[in-house]
């Protein structure tokens, strides 16, 4: 059997996204030990990277070992023990789940429903918190992978904060995309994914936590029911000063892989790389116009990585995926849950993000739907 | 800020073990989908290798996305519920993480307890399963990655099928080094970790569950309290034929490197590799001898792959590691729990069992120690 050779396809689907050279070449450079000192200086300045990304001064900010899906689990067990009420909204595919998150603890999610499409509604989720007091966290994804949508971080924090909860945010497809504000938003826990606008390959998830996410943590009632994804056991491994405990064995290349990526970020400068995807979003935009098509998501809440395509009347969604891939090599997602066969989600996003690609898609399109630029 | 250039340092700790510079080529191939096609493909051939090097036709075969630590959890999660009995042997370190495990899920662990350093005493396993009617589980440890001990995983085995218990395997460290007979032990439930006798790097862990086991996950009372290790969904993901189930996104180029591992498994064979670490063992006791050093572990349990060396009276364990590594770029381990500062752990393990790197390692632990050869 040979080894396996995967080949080159352009990836604007829902993530992972293009992954640049830089970050696949430090991949592969040497495996040293988890807790040999200069592994550990690079846990540091990762940390330091992510807090940058993140907007934040929390100390407790790291990658998860394991992709976001994990992230999502270790905000939830972390800070959710059993018999809390959790208001989760949900307005996409990982809302629910979220409430998958808090039901296999033990705890009350409280839902809070959005047509797919839409952003998270504020007025419902007010009356949602304050029809039940003393919930413990309000749970939402800033934007949703599953439909392209941005909801308003800043206010459901300080939503939470009003009514005495933590807030739980999804940023997985949000951090390096657009603005994760951790402190200015007064957010409690946030997890992202390596795999989307960060453009490192998909593993990690990383976090952050509030000091106020922390002490909730360190005063629960009842053990965390994950061992590996237990907070207290992560901060003796990512803490830098004095002894690190050993808990697990880190994902060391991945490390590598991210902390390039990173790096890549903080070289570019997260407004610029803001701008950058603003604006190929705008280019993708009036050229899907051109060839008559239009996006699901209203103007307002639409995330500039990634873009819900409304698929034409009479035409079918998967065969013009699988022509894309197969004769383009370019990767588009399909919809999901509700949005399965009506919508296509097309990514721009890390190093994706760029007006060669933009035009490489619009053009493929262009072809399989048979439709030429007005 | 500069990439991250890690030094090379030949891994002669517990893990992670030397990676071949095939496999970090395989890490840095051009990313694609985890939808795609032809990563399905590659999806099945990683099963198809993992059976082979599992000994064993079980179809749920899969590596987890996530370190040993988080195969540790996924068995018990799922096998496991709240109430059941879980007879744990505790040797080292790693039973006393099981222990853990079932304490999280609000089972009731039953301790066998042997000194560190010595196998799992089949008598009182035996006595404790008497003892306790209706034990769901039986989990011990293969090879104990803190003391470099083997139990005897046959015998363990049966005695978990004999009380009716399902039995958990730790083979962390042991797969790839000496022979893991899931089908022939009967095995219920393997995980392993990517960087020990495998010599991937860190981040996945190997899995197997028995079809006893998995109709046992399917006859649950309760959830599984883990979304991300539930064995339902991580079936529905890893399952080649028809539609796969979107569950979480796969490390997709961590699982490159592990396709590569393994192949290079298959090219030199499972039989030729145990060999090779049984060889480089007895050069490296040969070699010990020869410098008045000795071994912790009994010759009956010795692991091949794994050397806990007894630290000579008056020797700084500490300095004689700091020196290995920064004069000789060597990494060995330290002593876990209550052989700390007892003992260095050395392990010779997948791609660093060579003749070579044994006669490097004692040639700079004779210098270290000044040591002549006899």
């Amino acid at each position: 059997m040979p080894s396996f050779q995967p080949p080159h396809v352009l990836l604007l689907g829902p993530g992972p996204s293009p992954v640049p050279q830089r970050v696949l070449e430090a991949l592969a450079r040497p495996t040293i030990g988890h807790l040999d000192p200069r592994f550990v200086g690079m846990m540091e300045e990762t940390k330091s990277f992510l807090r940058d990304a993140m907007q934040t001064s929390n100390p407790m900010t790291m990658p998860i070992s394991a992709p976001g899906s994990a992230g999502m689990e270790a905000a939830f067990v972390n800070l959710v023990e059993p018999g809390d009420k959790v208001v989760v909204c949900q307005n996409g595919v990982f809302g629910g789940r979220m409430r998958e998150n808090v039901v296999r603890i033990g705890a009350e999610p409280i839902m809070v429903n959005d047509a797919f499409g839409t952003p998270i509604d504020l007025e419902k989720v007010e009356a949602a918190m304050k029809a039940n007091p003393g919930v413990k966290a309000l749970a939402f994804v800033h934007a949703e992978t599953s439909t392209g949508v941005e909801s308003d971080a800043r206010s459901l924090c300080r939503l939470a904060t009003e009514h005495g909860a933590l807030s739980i945010v999804d940023a997985v497809t949000s951090l390096g995309g657009i603005p994760v504000l951790a402190d200015e938003w007064g957010a409690d826990a946030i997890y992202s994914g390596s795999q989307k606008c960060l453009s490192a390959p998909p593993g990690l998830s990383p976090m952050t936590f509030s000091d106020r996410a922390v002490e909730t943590q360190k005063a629960r009632k009842t053990p965390v029911q994950s061992w590996f994804l237990d907070l207290g056991l992560l901060m003796g491994y990512w803490e830098g000063s004095g002894a690190r405990a050993y808990h697990h064995t880190a994902p060391i290349n991945m490390l590598y892989g991210l902390h390039e990526a990173l790096l890549m970020l903080s070289e570019e400068g997260l407004e610029a790389a803001f701008a950058r995807h603003r604006n190929n979003h705008l280019r993708f935009k009036r050229g899907l116009e051109s060839i008559d098509l239009s996006l699901l998501v209203a103007e307002a809440s639409r995330l500039p990585q990634m873009n819900a395509v409304v698929v034409p009347e009479g035409v079918s969604e998967s065969a013009v995926r699988s022509r894309l891939l197969e004769e383009f090599s370019i990767e588009i997602g399909a919809g999901l849950g509700e949005l399965a066969g009506k919508i296509w989600r097309i990514g721009l996003m890390g190093a994706g993000s760029t007006e060669a690609n933009v035009d490489r898609v619009l053009e493929a399109l262009a072809i399989c739907l048979d439709r030429k630029p007005a």
